[in-house]
């Protein structure tokens, strides 16, 4: 039998950490971790932010186990930081006040199809691209990709999106319904498979974007698509950012599909050509798909091909051939890695905000004429059909001067979305790194967050110093 | 001066009541009503709930203003009931801790449309036909229609959607933002005009579909769409509910856009002939509509044709002409006042369940079996693509049996939606009406809803018995 665990009304100690990791040994035996290179591998974080380790990491198979994990930490006060794939970018799986990683990459399995009702049952640690491929036979496929292979629980925690979520929607949209470990150990289910429902409160869009400060998320219910009979590529060049946005919101209002829409600035373009041997006219480009039929996406095409030529577009090319759209596509894969090489040896810091499109071009401007007064090397992508748009700062991370300089550019930038009626984050997440614009850009809504997280997490163990501040 | 009001820990005595009334008639002259008739007015409902009237109606031209009545109510703990249109229907405008009622027919201006970003900013009491009258010369509309002249106040409190959310999803998909004046009269805002958002907790999503429970909406953020270059209607008939289903399930999976694709059983075709003079014959019958271009609904319509035809469907036609559109639906368009006349001088108590679209033939046979087995008369009706459906049952309201014989089928389909993996209400929300469902629905998860309203509504002053039970 065990002992019996220690309590305090007091803030954890270590004695009663001590404990709680003990007694999560006993259990999970070599599933519970507290070496060096498995914890600092838990606390990695690709932005300016210090890397904070957890104390262990846990893996658990089920969501039994992480009820029981959940129950131990409270008992002793632990906090808890989930761990999917590791992707989010700003400082979510920091452990600002130690405790527990608990990592989900042993609960990855597809839970069921239902390939009638276009949808899935999986659990948080199996990766979008693990989800689609399971799904390849089914002729169905689950649309969200925000670039990096990220957990689905994950994905859902940062209300993640990326590409086409012009035509798909974000990880709100596509999420039916969860299940939920509450902070107590219990757990919760939000939902249904129905495609739609008015019950209550929607709980489900609560912890959509809660970034595991509200429990954590052992059961996804996702919408799934079919997948299209055909997919056209096209890509256009444009002499400003001004053009090219331009062309995007007449192609939208006139109601033309688009699956994804990409910007990338003419110092991106300019990268890719030295990175892969290319001689893109160093212009702004955007690069768009058409999801649809044979003769939808044609249709689709050509009419854009005509609106972006009205909005000075030129070098127009269209395609539904696999091969073809890599080549015209090739800009858009290469373009981090061709970033990077614009300043061998720096890291990329990736910031993102989200203005209304029709502040996008002088939004885009402005970044590129603030990083270039503040000497950064920063190539601008954008997910222009939803006003998204990300700088890479190319940095220089053992220098001070540089990362005040990228603080300042970061919390600059956030400014800017917020005064040009956007948001200070269109899909990266508050986490550590943005709590402060969170609450420039919301003020008094930042104290209800507050009010619902001390409701559901009274001795803030869930994945505490994240999103909200509590006073 | 006032005089200082009557403060208690205790229910809100009649005394601080009369108080609090005092100062809105004093503040707000002939815009604070306590008539009978106005009374009465703003609790009808059209279920077999008894209306609760409230105490007095206050008719806000501001968002200071609805902040000025929620401070004098919170001062004296009186119950806030929230009216847009009266159109909800499980009880929501009901008062049955008595209160103020707040009517926002007259905040019903539209703030602001952005053209270019397809967004527009309005007040809750404008209904949905007035702003798309509004938007008539900027070829955008808002999509969303759940039938009634509702106000989109309303609409977002009831999470509603109707016969297109097929296409464009629900109020859910549809609110950028919104602004709330909270239970102690502050004034909050939940977002941007941003297309998406990583920041924060969901505060917009949690606010839609909380009928009024946590504040008052004071302004909304709506997203348009571009007005389709073009609208083709189809119908079909089918030998049975089931093959309807099965020809919309393929359709759906084979990626055929459908805007909205409406089921009428044989008894509503039966009500709709018998009403209009019509000869359909008598099975059941989908009836479609695609939006888009004009070679894609054309393309759409086509292939669909073709789907339900290797479903038994039969008497398939489509057109794109205003005139033969109307003709093509009016079948739907009639089915309420027809399904009325099946038995004259009855109420039509329209009931909603949503389930899997593969559950969906199934739920329907049982639900006309059972109202069958009941002595019901009962047409339904069905946003198949949701799976979601109506059944509307006939009913002498002045017979007890009768009542009670509703009661039970209410319960027993909503027990049916959830045992077949779906939700007691698609679009109709809790209301009074489905409190006990909710709770056999989500059981822990209510518990989580009634800390939520506990943390922002302390005094349970806004919209009470409504959604949760507080214990």
């Amino acid at each position: 039998m065990n002992a019996l665990p220690r309590r305090t009304d007091q803030d954890p100690s270590d004695a009663g950490r001590t404990e709680a990791y003990a007694e999560l040994a006993r259990r999970f035996g070599n599933r519970l971790q507290s070496g060096s290179a498995v914890r600092e591998q838990h606390a990695h974080t690709t932005t300016w932010l210090r890397s904070e380790w957890p104390d262990a990491v846990a893996y658990p198979r089920s969501a039994e186990e992480v009820s029981e994990i959940v129950a131990v930490c409270a008992k002793h006060r632990v906090p808890i930081i989930p761990f999917g794939a590791g992707t989010s970018l700003e400082g979510h799986v920091n452990a600002p006040a130690r405790g527990l990683s608990v990592d989900f990459s042993g609960m990855n399995r597809v839970l069921a199809v239902n390939a009638d009702d276009a949808d899935c049952v999986v659990e948080p640690g199996l990766t979008r691209v693990e989800l689609n491929e399971s799904l390849r036979d089914t002729g169905l496929f689950f649309p969200i990709d925000p670039g990096a292979n990220a957990s689905l629980g994950g994905m859902a925690s940062t209300r993640a999106s990326g590409t086409n979520s012009v035509q798909y929607g974000t990880m709100r949209d596509n999420v039916l319904s969860l299940k939920a470990v509450l902070p107590d150990g219990s757990v919760v289910s939000t939902g249904s498979r129905a495609r739609k429902s008015s019950a209550g409160y929607d709980l489900t869009r609560l912890f959509i974007g809660a970034e595991g400060t509200l429990g954590l998320i052992t059961e996804l219910t996702l919408k799934l698509r079919g997948v299209p009979e055909a997919i056209a590529a096209a890509s256009c060049r444009f002499p400003a950012v001004s053009n090219a946005c331009e062309a995007v919101i007449e192609a939208i209002q006139l109601g033309i599909p688009m699956a994804r829409i990409e910007l990338l600035d003419s110092l991106t373009v300019k990268a890719v050509n030295s990175y892969s041997g290319l001689s893109l006219p160093e212009s702004p480009m955007l690069l768009l798909e058409f999801h649809g039929s044979d003769a939808g996406v044609a249709e689709q095409s050509k009419a854009a091909g005509e609106i972006f030529a009205d909005h000075g577009g030129s070098g127009f090319d269209w395609t539904v051939k696999q091969e073809e759209r890599s080549r015209l596509w090739q800009a858009r894969h290469d373009a981090y890695w061709a970033a990077l090489q614009l300043r061998p040896g720096a890291r990329g810091l990736s910031t993102d905000a989200c203005v209304p499109i029709s502040r996008l071009a002088e939004c885009v401007a402005a970044a590129q004429a603030k990083a270039s007064e503040l000497g950064f090397i920063a190539p601008v992508l954008g997910h222009v059909g939803d006003g998204n748009f990300h700088v890479l700062l190319l940095v220089d991370t053992g220098s001070a001067r540089e990362l005040e300089a990228t603080e300042h550019y970061v919390s600059w930038l956030a400014d800017l979305a917020i005064s040009n009626g956007g948001t200070c984050t269109g899909e990266h997440g508050i986490g550590q790194g943005k709590i402060e614009f969170l609450e420039r850009e919301l003020g008094p809504a930042t104290a209800i967050m507050a009010d619902i997280k001390k409701a559901i997490d009274p001795l803030n163990i869930m994945n505490p110093g994240k999103i909200v501040r509590l006073g």
